[in-house]
């Protein structure tokens, strides 16, 4: 066996069967290798950052992680703001990058650069591969390290000559390491915690997943509230699953929902922290006398120490959910705003569609009508790197064929990583993509005024309207047929028929 | 004065009058800042990538810096190839990056990450400024550091709550150090070299500028061969300037070229070594006895260490310019190939004009028939990242605002940061826009086919086929007027008429 031959193997044998590529010079002889292996699918990206947010969106739903293909630092630095995402969203992916061959590398060649400092910043593990008997062992402890919780990036650099130079190894494959189990003095703690009065959990992980949900809800029986991380990876929710709201985004909101915790019990995400730091507003937002107990740490298995927790606490009680509402329409109503955007949403919404959240503050209705929507599946972009939404819908789709995609992006969001929408169409992706327009970065604009009164200045650069783009015209030169809906009845109608059909589509959602 | 007002008076004092931008919540204040300064143009791009490519474009063509102004880690990661592109091309640039606020950042919010990481693989200065009195010293090196030769990316790190927070500074300038001077034993052995046979000069930096080439000429006076660097920053050419070829990428063409070479002089520019390192195909281009001379280091100024060569070697006999031919175009020619798009670029630049070369294979013929037309201005992509024709036409209208600038782009290479179209629109800058359209990655099924026969399943990976991207409706979503050519008449016509008119064109040249 080549290099090449053995690094695609152990991936196989490791289960990986999907490659999101942007390939240059560097990675052809990998291209082929990848190629010729049966079950793998390549999919080409036009700019890397679509690859590794695809591979972010991949990991989330399959649950096992999809490589990347990027060509050298610059490659790799396009794909760096998804890796970001994918970092806190903690997703299993295996990055590879090519790098030049040995001998050429220190000739300082113009595309050479520090590609492990770049990798350093968002992977859990680095890898610069130097000789053909290391790629089996590198290829299987970066499966190892990607899929042992806290899961994560684990990045290989590859020289190029590595791939047609023979090698002795043959592809092997490392198990991941599962061996977790929570503390049991923190158990006790919260616990007893749990039947005070001002307990609330705070959940994220996969202990917003479906299997850990119904045992959470459990632990709220005695009166404890409860919250959903922020932007959590992925949130299973809607149908008859129990009803966990998201911490809000905004610090005020947030401080005032938490100020009578007397104690904060966290399940698989960090304490609750504001986005930003700002001026006269504290960046912690429980009260100070408040007594954090992590149960389970960011990123690591939630539903045993869930269990286990209900069981000391000695809450059994099942969750009874509530009879759903139907979800209200203003079929009158000639406007599209936040509220009919959210009402068509919600009724759109189908048991089992994968629901791509970059809608930022045109998606501020969202979270209330969608949870009376058959069961569906949460994405958010749990790093806060913009420009994630249409990437997520790609490898979403990939890893569940038989869901619809629809991901709600806002036009600021959009633009960041727009030439994703042709891979949607190479691939014939069921993905229905919602542009929210409000020609601005609106965001920015309300952030600047909770300081101050936007000037006219600032408004002008956070504005999107000079000139307005028009989403249709760039969803048709990227292949995908598109419409525009003005009103709430007009989305709705455009979301049915797009689910009918299993092309992909793009609506553009007017918000102005 | 606050931390922003100092920012950005010692900025202005050091001449910077451009920022490019793509701002987030924690520059809003360094927005409000910049906005409120006379004089400065304050430039919104809907992705980093184009921000950095802009202002490589406009330190290259207005010979001193702009700035950049980012959101956080991700923001950076999303300009950094294009900084690596400004790295190769010496082009000094200030790169501002909002950070977390100093209360904030242990708190390791989602969008932390390590700044600092990522700017020094493209960076000749990183300073993270951590308190108030330190801003103004730090942006005073950060300019003189971009500023000295060999130019280079400044970046400075910048804390949300400086730019509020009180400063006892005020703006303040270094100047750039030039005390360079070339090396005298050098300088001797290059004199004595360059009269005898097998003398080669491979010149790249400022020697390509209009003072210089004169001055270089002359070396070549008793028959001395000459060589551009591969991919020049800024070649100034045309007209009666000096015709210097560059040295191809292809290393087989390149070493036919050098083989006969005793000993090569290298001004302002590394030694020749191929773009990528090859199977059976050596790295460094010169033969093995060659003799390498190095007058003046890669980024050092040129011309004073070029006359000084000159008088060394008693060279002193002016260049005498050859006698221009017309370009000549086949007004019958029914399709579109490189040579008859070679034709219709060359017969359409007139007097000033600022090509922007990231045309890649299709490319392949402009080197001949341009060297005829009107003295010019050529930028190429130094560092070989592509993704930057578009935003190094943002920079070059906006530093030389009375030039029409020609960005010829690769079909893939534009799909890195097409939404840079609409930063041209939205500024109305005088771009024509030529997206040499071959339906693929034709370098690399070039590249592929140097190994082995290109496999059917490559062949599909490096295709842009399927479907085919409609560039008309991209520039027109973005609000960009847009042609096709499908002959080289029709695009000679097209480009006339573009220059004819102040607002920005995009021309689809149907290389298929």
């Amino acid at each position: 066996m080549n290099g090449a031959e053995v690094l695609t193997a152990t991936l196989t044998q490791g289960g990986v069967d999907t490659v999101f590529m942007n390939p240059g010079t560097t990675e052809l002889d990998l291209v082929d290798t990848f190629t010729s292996v049966p079950g793998m699918r390549c999919v080409l990206t036009l700019f890397e950052g679509v690859a590794s947010g695809a591979a972010d969106g991949f990991g989330r739903i399959a649950g096992y992680p999809a490589a990347t293909l990027l060509h050298l630092g610059p490659g790799l630095a396009n794909a760096a703001a998804n890796f970001h995402n994918a970092r806190r969203a903690r997703t299993p992916v295996i990055s590879i990058v090519g790098e030049h061959t040995r001998a050429h590398q220190p000739l300082d060649p113009p595309l050479a650069s520090d590609i492990a400092g770049i990798a350093k910043t968002h992977s859990k593990f680095v890898e610069a591969i130097t000789s053909s008997d290391q790629i089996c062992t590198a290829v299987a402890t970066a499966l190892a390290t990607a899929t042992t919780a806290p899961k994560g990036v684990a990045t290989l650099l590859f020289p190029a000559d590595l791939a047609w130079e023979p090698s002795r190894q043959s592809g092997e494959h490392l198990a991941a390491s599962r061996s977790w189990t929570p503390d049991t003095e923190a158990l006790k703690r919260a616990a007893t915690a749990l039947v005070r009065p001002g307990a609330v959990i705070f959940a994220g992980g996969d202990a917003l997943r479906k299997p850990a949900l119904n045992e959470l809800a459990k632990l709220c029986s005695r009166g404890a509230q409860i919250f959903a991380e922020t932007f959590p990876a992925v949130h299973e929710r809607g149908g008859n699953l129990p009803r966990i709201s998201r911490l809000p985004y905004l610090p005020e909101q947030a401080i005032a929902l938490l100020e009578r915790a007397t104690a904060l019990i966290l399940i698989g995400t960090p304490q609750p922290i504001s986005f930003f730091g700002y001026r006269g507003t504290p960046s912690i937002l429980t009260p100070s006398g408040c007594e954090i107990i992590e149960v389970v740490p960011p990123g690591f298995p939630c539903l045993g120490a869930i269990e286990a927790l209900a069981e000391e606490a000695g809450l059994s009680d099942p969750y009874l959910p509530p009879v759903p509402t139907e979800p209200m329409l203003q079929a009158q109503q000639s406007h599209l705003d936040a509220v009919g955007l959210a009402s068509a949403i919600a009724s759109s919404i189908e048991s089992g569609t994968i629901v791509v959240d970059e809608a930022n503050t045109g998606g501020v209705a969202l979270q209330g009508p969608t949870s009376d929507s058959p069961e569906h599946i949460w994405l958010t972009v749990p790093g806060g790197s913009i420009g994630e939404g249409i990437p997520l819908a790609i490898g979403a789709a990939l890893a569940e064929p038989n869901s619809r995609v629809l991901a709600l992006v806002a036009d600021g969001s959009s633009l960041y990583t727009i030439q994703g929408l042709w891979t949607i169409a190479r691939e014939r992706l069921p993905v229905t993509v919602v542009i929210l327009n409000n020609l601005r970065y609106a965001i920015l604009q309300y952030e600047a005024s909770r300081r101050s009164p936007v000037t006219e200045e600032l408004r002008k650069l956070t504005s999107l309207d000079s000139p307005a783009i028009n989403y249709r015209k760039l969803a048709e030169g990227f292949g995908i047929k598109a419409d525009v809906a003005h009103t709430p009845f007009e989305l709705l109608q455009q979301l049915h028929g797009a689910a009918l059909r299993p092309e992909p589509v793009l609506i553009e959602a007017e918000l102005f």
